[in-house]
């Protein structure tokens, strides 16, 4: 269907492109933050905001920030944000896609000549993947005041955090500045990075909370023995007790997400075995799981369960350590008035769209701490994001910018019809 | 049960316990081939052969023989034969424990004034362990005739396998001169490094055969997928088809272990994921089967069982390739008349035996191929090897020696009532 849109899929797609070709060449698309090739992308996301008729500054914590002042004084700011750098042989929309959509609206705004009342910016957020420091979203955790200070002293290829957010402009030693208390809407564009709108022919996910990720450990002792000469009756073999686990946890997380109580997925992705020999029984293993749950009564669920499972795993000679927890962030729910404007600026604009949660995390988690935040997915082509072959069609990011560009327009409608801020809540 | 025995534990112990002096200091106990330390436990048993009256020489091959003439011409050579060199971080009985036992029966029969009519030797064979230069049983495969020539040429550490030959003492120019046809009988006393004479308090293991060896390669292919955003029923992850193969491999051994066709034994010893990220879903896995059967038969039954359950283990987006036969080695069947004469000497002495296959490798395979060879297990505790707590009692190590000793005067007997060379056949 041919649509007739505010936003332009043309100018969307030049931008992605023109971002793309800022790739360290010899691994597209990989523009790490921290890095002179970030700091050239960013120098490029400036000069678009600029010729968008936003004025930009680089906040305490690093943030590329683009403002449109609004007519009236009080509102508040709605942000659109998101990120731009990327992970090793990452893609070309995750992140970008969101800054993108925000620039093609402020862009859209000033083609029809529209002043809202209330301020817009649009954040390019700092580091939002895992850089060098091996945390992630340095920006949007300081503009909601919780990045821990003692952060700013990890150091990584010869250089601290602080150092880093000072060499891409920002000043770490007000960093409590970047805290906002000003924001009346926060909202971000995002691809999916996972298959369901695809597979459902959908063209807009609403989503209803990030959801919350548990890292498990599982260490499994078992006893190393002679391969060839120990009776298969005589073995404590961990390889064998830990690819039970594995089977478990996989069964386990399809009954959860079959529950009806939202999304939920769990992963083995570090799995290694001891001694690893050809000739000896594997005498430990380890098992890193990845767990992830929109509602938090579900992950509770999973832990009892998997626990459970440990130690029927336990046979003669086999010791399966409990579950250890090494990291628990709960779900991050979408602010529900928010969810209610974006899902009637979908229906005015007859967009397929669905609610649905966000396995992964994103910087609208740490918006959602200090204003109404909320965020829309694109499709994106196989549901496959942070590798080279991460694809999003420009007229699906449109459609989620026009989307965003009509909520936008609603949120600003209904506070200068009610005279007051818009209360999201 | 004290028993009154020509062969002494006490000398056995102490035989043990002069070798185990000489280790790597930092890593008991550890005297890799074609080391310095190695040559220093060498010069040892050199001695010890010289001073129990044996005549002592390095064949081509490297291999120290320990030599006491008969008293007939054309009987051939009984030979007594393990090796000294060990693992890193080994044990003080693998090999050890056989040459010793020969050195120990030199030693008796010099105490009790026997002439054998047989030439009696005891042979160290050099490098049974796989050594730096990656392959096992340098000095038995030459004795055997069946050394590649081309390993000659392999390299390590700046030497080649014909330059570590040399430096032993071997002359790598004449291997072929290493290759016997004079054998008449090999026999060989080793530690089980199992559990199964211990478990059912036996004396003595009569070893009816060296399990064939079959190493299997299988690699999984899956899709990396974000281990937040997909969905469980979106997933192709290799570990979890992975872990069932681990399963099916134990389900399987166990069934073809139980069938009253002899050992049967398989491992995954190896076993890795890519990309082993705590959030992606892994992308691949491979296994690495070490399997052990004492007939034939069974391995080849397990070949079409594996190769069935991997073919079940393919689901959408997994392809399990078909299992790779790395390497492949059949069972090697001691000689039926030497194990009767094993089992003779056993019930004259009283001793409690079983006939067993001997799950690992040994030397005793390699002579097998030119001589009627037969081997005997001693109990170790726990069935533990190749580890610094390897261990086994001198007097169960004395009641195989003695085995040995009474099975070469029976050999020795039998050949000179009959007049002629004994026949195994």
């Amino acid at each position: 269907m041919t649509r007739n849109l505010s936003v332009r899929p043309d100018r969307i797609a030049a931008d992605i492109e023109a971002l793309a070709e800022i790739t360290d060449p010899d691994r597209p698309w990989t523009r790490r933050a921290f890095t002179p090739r970030f700091l050239q992308g960013r120098a490029w996301v400036d000069r678009a905001f600029r010729a968008a008729g936003l004025e930009t500054r680089i906040d305490a914590a690093g943030n590329l920030i683009g403002r449109r002042a609004g007519r009236r004084e009080g509102l508040g700011t709605i942000v659109v944000g998101s990120h731009t750098d990327t992970v090793p042989d990452g893609g070309r929309y995750d992140g970008i896609a969101g800054v993108v959509a925000g620039l093609e609206i402020a862009r859209a705004l000033a083609d029809r000549g529209i002043a809202l009342d209330h301020d817009l910016e649009v954040i390019d957020c700092l580091a939002e993947e895992v850089s060098i420091f091996g945390v992630s979203c340095i920006g949007s955790r300081a503009a909601a005041g919780v990045l821990p200070a003692a952060w700013l002293e990890r150091s990584a290829e010869s250089i601290t955090l602080a150092e880093g957010i000072a060499s891409v402009g920002g000043d770490p030693g007000v960093l409590e500045s970047a805290k906002r208390d000003d924001i009346s809407a926060f909202l971000e564009l995002h691809i999916e990075q996972g298959p369901v709108l695809e597979r459902e022919k959908l063209d807009v996910g609403i989503v209803t909370a990030i959801a919350g990720i548990t890292r498990i450990e599982v260490e499994v002792a078992g006893r190393a023995d002679h391969a060839g000469t120990t009776p298969m009756d005589a073995r404590a073999d961990a390889l064998v007790a830990a690819a039970g686990i594995v089977l478990a946890v996989r069964e386990i997380a399809i009954d959860l997400a079959g529950r009806g109580d939202g999304h939920f997925a769990a992963t083995v992705g570090e799995f290694s075995i001891e001694p690893g020999a050809a000739n000896v029984v594997p005498s430990s293993a380890r098992l890193l799981i990845d767990a992830r749950a929109e509602a938090r009564g579900l992950m509770e669920t999973f832990l009892e369960a998997l626990s459970a499972r440990c130690r029927t795993a336990e046979t003669p000679g086999i010791i399966v350590g409990p579950p250890r927890v090494l990291s628990d962030n709960p779900p991050t729910p979408s602010d529900p008035a928010l969810l209610d404007e974006i899902t009637a600026a979908c229906d005015g604009l007859d967009v397929r769209h669905r609610r649905m949660a966000s396995g992964a995390g994103h910087d609208m988690a740490w918006f959602a701490r200090i204003a109404p935040a909320a965020m829309v997915f694109v499709p994106c082509r196989g549901g496959r994001s942070h590798a080279p072959d991460e694809w999003a069609d420009s007229d699906a990011i449109a459609l989620g910018a026009e989307v965003l560009l009509e909520t936008i327009l609603r949120l600003d409608r209904r506070a200068s019809n009610g005279g007051t801020t818009w209360d999201a809540s």
